[in-house]
C-alpha cells in the first residue's frame, strides 16, 4: 500500500506556475492555500513573478531550499515532465497536477500521460492527476485545490474523478453546514488509481466516511479488493458516472475512462459492502447520516408525527424499501396513552395530530426508541414547527392585539428550546445506540443539516429535509448494517 | 357540475367560533382572513366574544344581516348539524368544516358525518371537509386556512386530502418563490368530492396546473372520467399517499379513506394523462415547471456543461428516463466551433471545460435550441458560478491584493448579468416554444427557484438545484406533451 501520509498531510506545499491572475489556477490555487488557514510553509516558484501575494517567489524547485512535501503543478502539460524530473532530483515525493491536456486531449496527450505514469512510477513519486483540481485537508487548513470553500471539520472524506463534480459536493456540505475531513479529485489517475486513496482513507484515522464519484475504474479486481477490505470497517459511499451507454460516451470523451457495465459494476459493489446512491445530493446527506448517527441495528421502524399525511407517506417510504413499521408492543401504547390527548392515533405511526409540543414529542420518541420492537425511530414535523407558529404570533400583533412577549425573544426562545430538543436527540441516539430521523416541518433555508449539540457528543442530530429522504437512509444505513453482521462484524 | 365559484371567490366570509386565543383554530383562521389582504366583508361569529380581532362579533348567523358568501365552522363537531340548518334558513350556500371529531374519530363521528352528508346533498349546500385545514385564494387575498402563508400570485392550484401535506407544499412554495393560485383541503370529503375540485379548477381561468395528494379515491370512475377531461387542457400532477399495506393502513386510522391498489390506480391515472409522482417535492417544482414553461414536443435533448462530470450524470439521468441525446449537427458544430476555445467537446453535451463565460452559454444554447435536432436543452452550471468566481477575489482581498473594483459592486454588477441571462433563457423559450432547463452550479439557499423577468414575459426561467430534478421535469413534461398529441389536442 503506498504512503499518501504527506500528500493529506505536508508540512510544506510549494505551487508551481504561482501567480496573481485572480482567474488563473496558479492563482487560483496558491490563494487558497494562503488564504484557507493552512499553518505550514508556502512556496510559490514562478519564472515571472518576483512576489505571489506578498510571499517571494522562488524561480525554481531548487531555489526553494528544503524539498517542499507535496507540490501543485499548474503550468501547460509540456512543462511537467521537465518539473517531475526536479522533483526526483530535489527530493520531493507527492506532486498534484493540476495540469490538463493529457490522455482527455488526444493522442499527444495520452503519450504525455503514459510517461508521467511511467516515470512515477519509476521513481516511486505519488502523483495526484493531471487535470485534477487538486486536494484538501479541511482538519489541517490544507486548500490545495480550486474550490475556495471552508468547511466544518468532519469524518467525511471525498475522492471524485470529476473536479465539477467534486466542487459542487463541497460548496453544498458548506451551505450544508456538514463536515469534511479530507478532498482528492484522482483525475486522470495517470500513477495514484482510486483504489489507492480508497485504501489511504480507509486507514487514515481522521475519515469515518469515505464518499466517491467515479466514471471508471481500470482495474476491476483491484478496486473490488479496496472496497471489501474498507467497508469492514467504515462505510463506502459511491456515485457511478456513465451509467447507460449514451452517459459512459459523455464519461469517455470527458475522462478518457472506459466505463464499465452498469449493472455487473453496481452488483459487484453492493457485494462488497459499498453503498451505491443516485445523486450526489443523496450522497452527501447519506455521508452526514453515517459520520453522525449509530447504524439501525434491524428494520422496524417507530414513527412519531405531527400529521396524518406525512405519516402515511412516511409508512408507504418504508414500506417500499424493506423497512417495516411493527405495531406498538402494549407497554409503550399504556405509557403513550398516560401523556397523549386522547384522540391519539394508538397505533404506529404515533399521530400527534396537530399538537406541536416538544415534550409530547421527546416522550414519544423516547418511549419507542427505549423499546425493543423498534430499531430506528423517525419522527416527522416537529422541527421548525414553531417557525409556522410564530406567524400565528406575528398576525395576531399586525391586527393589534398585543401579544405578552416580545417576538424576536419568543423567536429566540423557542429556536433555544428546538436546539434542547435536538441535543436531546443525540443524548437518546447515545443511550440506546439507536439512530433517530428528525424531518423538518418545512427545512429553513438557511439551517445546518447536522445540528452539532452545543457541547460535543458522541452523535449529532441530523436535520432530513424529506421523508423521502429519511427513509432512503436509513435503508441505506441498515443494509450497510445487515452487511458488517454478516461479515462477523458488530454494527 | 357542482358551481364552487363563491367557495374561492366570496365576497364576504363568516368566521363561527371566532377567537382571540392565539393557537386555537377560531383564532389562526380569523386573523389569517383579517391579516391576508382579502378586500371583502369579515364576520366573527361568537357566542363568548364582543369583539374579535377589533371587529364586532356577531352573536350568531341570523344576526350578520346579508347571508356570508362563505361560512368557515371552527366549533366542536356536536355543533355542526345546527350551524348547517342554521345555514339553510339565512341563505348562506358555501361551508367549510374545519371542525374535526367525524370519521376519523369512531363511529359517532361516522353517524355524524353521514347526517352532514346527507343534509348537504338535500340542501345543495356546498360543503369542504369537515376535518380540514381549509382553503385559500391567493389571487383574492383569501386565507380560510391554518397556513399563515404569503404566496406569489401565480397558476398553480393544489388540492389535499391531507392538511399538513398541504401546509408543507405552501411553506415550500412560499420558500422557493413559486406561485400559487388556490388551496383546498378537502378532509373528509362529506359531500364535496375530490373530483368536484378537479372539475372546478379545471374549469377555473386562475388555475394553469393542478396539484393533488390523494390517499382514496371513493368512486373511482368518477375521478377518473374528471381526471381525463381535465388532462386535456391543464396537466395534473398527482401525489398518493397510501401506496402500500403498511401506508394504506396509517391512511385509514387517519382520514378513514379506503386506499385502493396502487398499481391499478397509477396505470388508470397514467392512461387518463395525471403525471404521477413520488415525492411532494417532486409534485411542486414539476407543477412550477409546468406553470412556467413550453412543454417539450420531443424526446431529443441538447445539453451545454460547464464541467465533464455535471455532463455524464444527465447524459445517464436522460438516458434512464427515456430521453435521447442525440450528436450535434453539422451546422450547430460549425457555430459553436467559431465562438468556443478549441479544445471544446465538439459533441453532446457541449462541455465548456470551466468557462463560466455567460456569452458562451447563451450562444451555445440559442445554436441548440434553435436546431430542429433538438426538443429542449439542460443548460449545467453558469447560473451561480460568478458566487464561487466572488470567493477568489475575497480571498485576494484578504491577501491584500486590492482588486479594481468595490467587490460589493462587483457581486450585484455579477447578479444582474445572471438575471439579464435568465430573462433571455426566458426570450428563447418565447422564441422557438422550446423548453430550457438551467441547473445551478450550486442552489443558493435563498434563491427563487421561479425567476421571474422583470418585464413580465409569456414563461419564467426556472432554476433547478440538480440534474436529475431537471431531468426528472423533463421526462415527465414530455411524457404529457405525447399524451396531448395522442389525444389530437397541440401540446
Amino acid at each position: 500500500m503506498k504512503d499518501l501520509s504527506k500528500l493529506f498531510y505536508p508540512g510544506s506545499v510549494a505551487v508551481i506556475g504561482a501567480s496573481e491572475n485572480v482567474l488563473k489556477w496558479g492563482s487560483i490555487i496558491i490563494s487558497n492555500v494562503l488564504d484557507g488557514g493552512f499553518k505550514g510553509e508556502v512556496h510559490p516558484v514562478s519564472t515571472s513573478n518576483e512576489t505571489v501575494y506578498g510571499r517571494r517567489a522562488s524561480k525554481s524547485l531548487r531555489d526553494i531550499g528544503a524539498p517542499a512535501d507535496l507540490l501543485i503543478i499548474t503550468t501547460p502539460a509540456a512543462t511537467v515532465m521537465g518539473i517531475l524530473r526536479d522533483c526526483v532530483a530535489t527530493g520531493i515525493r507527492n506532486v498534484v497536477i493540476v495540469s490538463s491536456g493529457f490522455s482527455e486531449a488526444g493522442e499527444e496527450g495520452r503519450r504525455h500521460e503514459r510517461e508521467v505514469r511511467e516515470f512515477a512510477l519509476a521513481n516511486g513519486l505519488n502523483v495526484v492527476g493531471p487535470n485534477t483540481m487538486g486536494i484538501a485537508n479541511f482538519k489541517e487548513g490544507l486548500h490545495g485545490m480550486f474550490s475556495h470553500v471552508r468547511l466544518k471539520k468532519g469524518g467525511i472524506s471525498l475522492m471524485a474523478q470529476s473536479g465539477n463534480v467534486g466542487n459542487q459536493i463541497m460548496y453544498w456540505a458548506e451551505q450544508q453546514s456538514i463536515g469534511m475531513s479530507k478532498f482528492v479529485g484522482s483525475g486522470n489517475e495517470a500513477a495514484l488509481m482510486c483504489e489507492d486513496y480508497l485504501d489511504y482513507f480507509h486507514g487514515d484515522a481522521d475519515t469515518s466516511v469515505i464518499i466517491m464519484y467515479l466514471e471508471g475504474v481500470d482495474n476491476g479486481r483491484s478496486f473490488m479488493e479496496a472496497a471489501r477490505r474498507t467497508t469492514r470497517d467504515k462505510p463506502v459511499v459511491l456515485l457511478k458516472g456513465g451509467r447507460t451507454r449514451v452517459g459512459t460516451k459523455a464519461a469517455m470523451s470527458h475522462t478518457g475512462a472506459l466505463a464499465g457495465r452498469i449493472q455487473i459494476f453496481s452488483a459487484a459493489m453492493e457485494q462488497a459492502g459499498v453503498s451505491m446512491v443516485d445523486s450526489q445530493s443523496e450522497m452527501l446527506t447519506l455521508a452526514a447520516a453515517f459520520d453522525s448517527m449509530p447504524l439501525p441495528k434491524g428494520n422496524r421502524i417507530g414513527v412519531v408525527t405531527l400529521g396524518g399525511g406525512w405519516g402515511v407517506i412516511t409508512a408507504d417510504e418504508c414500506e417500499e424499501r424493506g423497512l417495516t413499521l411493527p405495531p406498538l408492543p402494549e407497554d409503550v401504547k399504556a405509557r403513550l396513552d398516560k401523556m397523549l390527548p386522547s384522540f391519539w392515533s394508538k397505533g404506529n405511526p404515533v399521530d400527534l395530530v396537530g399538537q406541536p409540543d416538544p415534550n409530547l414529542f421527546r416522550e414519544s420518541v423516547e418511549a419507542m426508541i427505549s423499546s425493543d420492537a423498534y430499531d430506528a425511530v423517525i419522527l416527522l414535523g416537529i422541527i421548525n414547527s414553531f417557525k409556522t407558529a410564530m406567524r400565528l404570533y406575528e398576525a395576531t400583533m399586525r391586527l393589534g392585539k398585543p401579544v405578552e412577549m416580545n417576538l424576536e425573544d419568543m423567536e429566540r426562545t423557542l429556536d433555544d428550546l428546538q436546539n434542547v430538543f435536538l441535543d436531546n436527540i443525540a443524548d437518546l441516539m447515545e443511550k440506546y445506540e439507536k439512530p433517530i430521523y428528525p424531518v423538518a416541518l418545512v427545512a429553513q433555508a438557511d439551517q445546518p443539516v447536522v445540528h452539532a449539540p452545543k457541547s460535543p457528543k458522541k452523535y449529532n442530530a441530523i436535520i432530513f429535509r424529506t421523508p423521502e429522504e429519511a427513509v432512503s437512509c436509513l435503508a441505506k444505513q441498515y443494509r450497510y448494517s445487515r452487511y458488517l453482521r454478516k461479515q462477523g462484524r458488530k454494527p
